[in-house]
Order: structure tokens, then C-alpha cells, then sequence
């Protein structure tokens, strides 16, 4: 083979390009009757005989990125756990088996990994799943990587790919500055999920885990449409407004990502009743911050005096500047 | 809390004891109707409506560990398919579904990461198994996290727990020496762990990955028997002879780890005729190299020269000298 002078690192592209690149090595899992495969939250697949479909997501929390070395390791264990839960919220699951790979050092105290455990044990327990085994092997990095299954009723997974022009974009919760504490300590938005999917509300749904200007972007892509989105109405938590560098809280809210609240789409000619109703069901707020156009693969801002600016090469997540790190590395 | 002046580290510990402790932390899924947790090669887990069980495993392949820096990366995917797999195999399953989370330096080529897909895309391919999806992340280990899903009809999973007193021993294939080549290469026993329960043969069964020294103590400690092991017996592979540092080849047999070959037991009065069915099915070997006994958790080695010795403390896998970096470090 003929080495190239300068190949192209993983540091030159983002997350998602590389695992578009190598998902084109492997056979496509289009063949199997209604089995989704990868680009959603998780994977769907049906089960012959059962009513329900399975739901599988896989999640990786390491050290240096997703936490600090001084985190309470048993907020890794709950983060670790609530990442992958959140996958299955962002389909209308409800999760149910877990599986847990470490890889450590040799030199971490085993109290270390019990307490992570006990946060395991907490978040898991919350969300009524059940922890059935997994590996340990040594590395450098200490890092879990939760694989988490889920149930849906067959065929109502909601899918990132439902948005269709005119369909209105919420939000729920607040976003940015997860780095002062949101990231460790949340709420994976399961029974909002379950609800949205059960009354038929979401068209098409998804989590943020990296931001809404990178999360946003992928729901358009998959759904094939455009997106405005309205400056004016991102819900910007106290955290975002608190950060220390001087930045402006609507970037935070934008950019920074591990917000883990749902990002869905409503028809327009259902928003009225939809906001009435989550009214009368949550506490939790949800905003209206955008509508899906029929401008295709446009991501669009609109300002807060009414001008939209494009949004071709913001918010992209790079291998070497993910928001995951951006977002967690010391202050 | 009072900090231990010397706390315990991993490096203290062997791995299964940092599982055992670690799994103490949280919910038993013993409360669950038919579902088996952790510590078999699979958890088993009934799916409603359906005829099948459901078996889950988890296996990380971690640089320096498990494959070398200059180990040819289409190998790297090759060995963590069939590493999950091989874990299949040894419930009597049949594999499905593959989640793959991938840990990865920045500056790694993509090429290297696309050449460890199409090693993953060819052993998935040849055991008809689909590539879900999965998740990629930052770190200082190159490292593959392999979740992989079979079927077994409902109830008929081979566990490690099923071997009673008298029970003959038995190993597929030849032991020993697999860092010469065969940790990379090899194929999971799909088809005769399939053959092995179809035909209620196995009583009992698990796959060697730690070497059978580690997994067959496990296996009796899982059925609480003892076990005799004829030291004459073990099948020791050309790779254990040519091992270069000198020790006995049977050493490596035992001790070396990475066979990927099936370790089961089978009812005394059906050996015969088991033995027979099987040279006719297959042409890979398998050896009767034990025996089940009712000295409860006692291990012992029979000597060519006919003399048993106890086995309390030899093979155990620690997790600073585990049997995988023993295997795999540089000659």
C-alpha cells in the first residue's frame, strides 16, 4: 500500500463523519424487515412474536472528556447510566436491561469503582432497569461504556427523521452551562418521552447531547427539511448565564451541549392543543424555539431583530474540539 | 469518610472479584422471571410473546492488552467480533445484533479505523450478524467495546452451572500458545455450541478466554462440584511447543488464555455415544480431559505420573497480570 504523506486523522473530521465512514464498510441492516439501524438515538429493532420492539444504545463516559478527575465517582456512575437512558427517552422507550464495560488503570482503588457502581445502582433503580453483567479489562483510561436496551410498542419508536415542513420545534428544560453541574446531575426525560410518543405528539424527536446547534442540525438532516430556529425563544438556564468566560448565555445555551432534554417536533395545526396539554401533564417547561421549512438542509438562525443568518459551520462537533470536551475540561 | 492509609486497588484483585464487588452494589435481576445476570458467558433474558430467550455479552479489545500497536488492524476487528461472539457460542446461541462503542486518540488515521471495520464487517458477515451502530469517543486507548445479541429457543441456554458429579470434561480444539497468531485468528464455535445444545449433550458450558485453568474453576465454582483435570489429556496446540520463552508446552496450555475453544461437560453414560455423534458431525477435535467430582470447589491436577495436586492458588487472573496481557505483550 502507498502511504499517503499526510492521511487524514480523526482530528480532521467530526464524530459524525467518521462514523459515517466506517458504517459504509459494513453490511447495511436495511435488508431485516423493520430493523432501523444507526443515526438515531438507538437502534430499533422488531422481535417475532412479541408486540414490542426493541431499542439499543450504546454510550461511552471517560475520563478527561465526559468527567474530571476530581468528579464524586458516583455522579460518573449516574451519568453513565442517565446518558444512555436518555437515548431511549428521545424514542418514547422505557429502558430495561444494562450492560456495563469499564476499562481502568491498575492502580484505581477499588472503592473508587464501588462508589461508581452505587450511582449506577441509584440512576438505574430510578428508571426501574437492571444491571446484567458486563466486562472489566485494564487500560489507560478509566471509562464506562453503557450499553442500554430498551422497549417500545412495535412500530412507534419516534424517529429523527418524522419532521416535516411546518411541524413546530420544541424544546424542553433549559440548556447550557452543563459543565456548572447539569452534566452529572439529570433527569433523563423518560416519562415525557413515553407520553409524547403515547398521545401521538412527537413527529420526530431526539435527545441533546452535544448542543442544539449540532443536535437541531441532525434532526434536519435526517428529516430532509430545513430549520429556522428563533434566538429569541432558546430557553437559557441561570447555569448558561453564570459561566465564567465572558461569553454570551445564548452561545452556551446554543453550543455547549449534555443538556440531555428532548428535542422534538409538533404539527403546526396541533401546537395550540400540544402546549395546553404538556401544561396540564409537567411542571417542566417546554418552548416552542423554531419550525421545520421545506428549504432543504438550511439551518437557519433568526436573530433577535428578525434577521436570519445561515448556520452552515457552526456548532459542528470535530473529533478533536467535541463539545463533550469543550464543555467539561477545567474552567 | 476515614481514608485507608493502603487502599485496595484493582491491581490487588483478580477480576472476578472486582466484578463480584462491584455487582454487590447493585439490584440482583434474580427477582426477574427467567432472566439470568451476570456471571455466565451471557445473560439470558426471556422476551414476552416470543420463543426465543435473548443473550446479551460485552467484551472490550483494548491496545497493548488484547492487540499490539502494530497488530494489522483488520485483525483488531476480526478479534473483537469474535471474542463477542465466541461468548454466544458457548450459551448455545446463535448471534444477531452488534453495537460497537469505539475509544480512539485524535491523531489515529481513519484508514486504521476503517481497515479495524472491514475486519469487523468480515467476521460479523460470516455469522450472519449486523452491525447496529455505536458510539465513538476520545481517549488515550484505542480501544473497541463489542456489545453483540443472540437468540436461543426459550429455556434452553447451556449455562456454566449445569455440571454434576461424574460428568466427563470436554474441550474442542488444541490449547495453548494463541499469542503466536491464534488470539487474532480463529473462529467461534457457533456452530458446535448450536449442535451441542440442539442435541442436549452439554450439561454445562463456557468458552476459554483466560485460560482453561481460570475458566474451568470457574465452571466448577458456578455447577459447585470439583473437578479432576488428567494433565496427560489437555490438547496441546503447536503454538504451546514453539513458544519461545522455554516453558513447558502444557504450562502454556493451561495457562495461555485466547483459545476461544468450547469447555463443556457431558452426562458419563452418554460419552460414548457422544463422543461418536460428534466425530461423525465434525472434524475439529474434542478431548475428554476431566472429570466432575463432589469434592466441592476442590481443583486438582492429575500428573502424567498419576499423582492429583491441589489447585487453590495457580491460573487465578489478577488484574495486573491478567492472562490477556501475559498473552499478548511483546515476546
Amino acid at each position: 500500500m502507498s502511504q499517503s504523506p499526510s492521511p487524514v486523522l480523526l482530528s480532521d473530521l467530526g464524530e459524525d463523519q467518521v462514523l459515517t465512514a466506517l458504517l459504509r464498510r459494513v453490511q447495511s441492516p436495511s435488508h431485516i424487515m423493520g430493523a432501523i439501524g444507526p443515526g438515531d438515538d438507538c437502534a430499533v429493532i422488531p422481535v417475532p412474536g412479541s408486540t414490542s420492539d426493541w431499542l439499543l444504545t450504546s454510550d461511552p463516559v471517560i475520563a478527561g472528556i465526559h468527567f474530571l478527575p476530581e468528579t464524586d465517582p458516583r455522579f460518573i456512575g449516574r451519568k453513565a447510566i442517565g446518558r444512555a437512558i436518555s437515548d431511549i427517552a428521545a424514542m418514547g422507550g422505557t429502558p430495561q436491561w444494562i450492560i456495563i464495560n469499564i476499562t481502568s488503570p491498575a492502580d484505581l482503588p477499588l472503592t473508587t469503582l464501588e462508589r461508581v457502581y452505587d450511582g449506577v445502582n441509584e440512576m438505574a433503580s430510578a428508571y426501574d432497569s437492571t444491571i446484567m453483567g458486563g466486562d472489566i479489562g485494564r487500560g489507560l483510561d478509566f471509562a464506562l461504556h453503557v450499553f442500554a436496551i430498551g422497549q417500545v410498542p412495535h412500530g412507534t419508536a419516534i424517529l429523527r427523521s418524522g419532521a416535516a415542513p411546518g411541524d413546530i420545534l420544541y424544546v424542553t428544560g433549559e440548556l447550557g452551562g452543563s459543565q456548572l453541574g447539569h452534566h452529572l446531575i439529570f433527569s433523563p426525560r423518560v416519562k415525557e418521552g413515553h407520553w409524547l410518543r403515547e398521545q401521538g405528539w412527537a413527529t420526530a424527536m431526539m435527545d441533546i447531547s452535544d448542543g442544539i446547534s449540532t443536535d437541531a442540525r441532525r434532526l434536519m438532516q435526517a428529516s430532509q427539511v430545513g430549520l429556522d430556529l428563533q434566538a429569541s425563544r432558546i430557553p437559557i438556564s441561570a447555569a448558561a448565564r453564570q459561566m465564567p468566560d465572558g461569553l454570551p448565555p445564548l452561545q452556551h445555551a446554543l453550543n455547549d451541549g449534555e443538556d440531555f432534554e428532548l428535542l422534538f417536533t409538533v404539527r403546526a395545526e396541533q401546537a395550540e392543543l400540544f402546549e395546553k396539554a404538556w401544561a396540564e401533564q409537567f411542571d417542566l417547561p417546554c418552548t416552542p424555539i423554531g419550525q421545520v421549512t421545506d428549504n432543504v438542509q438550511r439551518f437557519r438562525i433568526i436573530a433577535p431583530d428578525g434577521q436570519p443568518q445561515d448556520w452552515q459551520d457552526q456548532g459542528y462537533v470535530h473529533f478533536s474540539h467535541g463539545s463533550d470536551l469543550s464543555a467539561h475540561k477545567s474552567p
